[in-house]
């Protein structure tokens, strides 16, 4: 059942991204559009819509929130894999955006998706200002120097010292690197529901809990996936140099750690007087996939 | 006496710049405080001052909008002299964010100064969460894929077809890469205002105006200024091939095109009843500098 949901909004997602940008003749237009409606998971949209559901909001009226992450997590990408960062030729199975407009416009169109992300949630029309204002407030937060910016530098940073990398540095880079992110999604859902106190504390744990095993899950697949199903090149964050959970403490303790977030993930959930079920089985999407 | 208001202000702006971001050791902090604290003009917070000062908005109220068009600025700055862009070495004086920190680290202070902008919106005590919401808004449009983005993207595609260039291309480039976000600042402080559409309306005509006249004294003074003025290397837009106004009609042409756009700001301005003689000191600022 949760799969018939999660393709019926991927569809809905996919429709509402088409209308961020206008299909117009400019080139940063294509550029924009061209990581915008990549094929992707879109766990962040999928994770502010399932919150959301949890406690009564209607699909629908979260699109314009749950778009704006996916505007973030795009321009995050493009940037990510510039030749000044990353320098990656594939994403998601296709070339990365500077490898198909040049290093200048990807540049920009990172740029502007980032502004279009802000851009959404400011002209939603299904939530009052207020909550609108938390929103995008909590989003920049998540998104900016105290949050996935932050631990994008902190990557490239220890990427250039290796030998002194611990498991607390590891897990600060994967806390605001991906985590951030991910956590907004949830809490957005939760600030569009109005949700107690409580709930909130609850949904944050499980967010927090879930955006740590989601990292986990990747380094994993870094070394035992491969590139079909990953969409990027297997071994690639060993290539770089990054340092990833198996390389700290090996592929069956990172699986036990894995199994070990997700207990306390769960924990979470279960903690909130809610249908979670959703969040539930987006949660074993991240963690089982290609186990 | 404009002076005066002038000088009080850049320096309250420069102390609540201050504080946008942290003065940590996070070398991604340093990065984004070496730019955004850099000496300037800043007139685009001083716009947005004194507009809302025209209509009764107390200076204080408008320092965060203020403060979040600066960010914007500095962000495009700093992406602006990436070597994938303009590749330029000096700014304002001092070597460019990426001679000091690197290309990534640019990159990603801009990214984060870019979400600076929209926290401090969302942050700001001093407004309503509807008016927030519609400052956010406007400056989302004016920085974004229909704003300054836009023009920077129209631009780049401009170098590398020069022959083309026509009079109409120029106003375009120079409309969306300098005027939004000078326009967006003369908005912000009607929105704060909560001005009469009819006054809102002059108001988009002046800074209609002034952003041209602003971009045509900018390359005016690139032919005839000289690098101790401007802070950066006087002909540079002649050596990165980027078509102005004196290359497209001749130094005098230009010289009264400046004169005309001056004309029709001080019209637009003068349609507003209240007193507006803040916004024609700030206009002749920009176009007297060094006359």
């Amino acid at each position: 059942m949760t799969q018939g949901w999660v393709n019926t909004w991927i569809e809905a997602i996919q429709i509402h991204l088409q209308r961020i940008v206008p299909d117009s003749s400019h080139v940063l237009h294509h550029s924009m559009r061209y990581s915008l409606l990549a094929d992707g998971k879109r766990i962040r949209p999928l994770l502010a819509l399932a919150t959301g559901r949890a406690f009564g909001v209607a699909e629908e009226k979260m699109l314009d929130a749950a778009c704006a992450l996916e505007c973030i997590h795009a321009y995050s990408l493009i940037h990510d894999d510039l030749p000044c960062m990353d320098n990656d030729d594939l994403r998601r199975g296709k070339p990365t955006n500077h490898k198909v407009f040049g290093d200048a416009m990807a540049l920009l169109a990172g740029d502007a998706l980032q502004t279009a992300a802000f851009s959404c949630i400011s002209r939603s029309t299904s939530f009052s200002s207020e909550i609108r204002i938390r929103m995008i407030s909590l989003l920049a937060e998540a998104a900016g120097h105290q949050g996935m910016v932050l631990g994008q530098a902190a990557d490239m940073e220890a990427e250039q010292q290796l030998g002194e990398m611990t498991m607390e540095k590891l897990r600060f880079i994967h806390t605001y690197k991906t985590g951030k992110l991910l956590q907004a999604a949830i809490e957005m859902g939760a600030i569009a529901a109005e949700v107690s106190d409580s709930q909130y504390h609850s949904l944050h744990q499980f967010a927090c809990h879930l955006g740590l095993v989601f990292q986990m899950v990747d380094d994993w697949l870094d070394v035992v996936g491969d590139t079909a199903v990953m969409g990027k090149m297997a071994g690639s964050d060993q290539e770089h140099g990054k340092l990833t959970y198996p390389a700290l403490i090996g592929i069956e303790a990172t699986k036990q750690a894995i199994e070990t977030e997700e207990q306390l993930a769960l924990q979470s959930l279960h903690a909130i007087d809610a249908d979670t079920s959703l969040l539930e089985n987006l949660l074993f999407l991240v963690t089982r996939r290609n186990r």
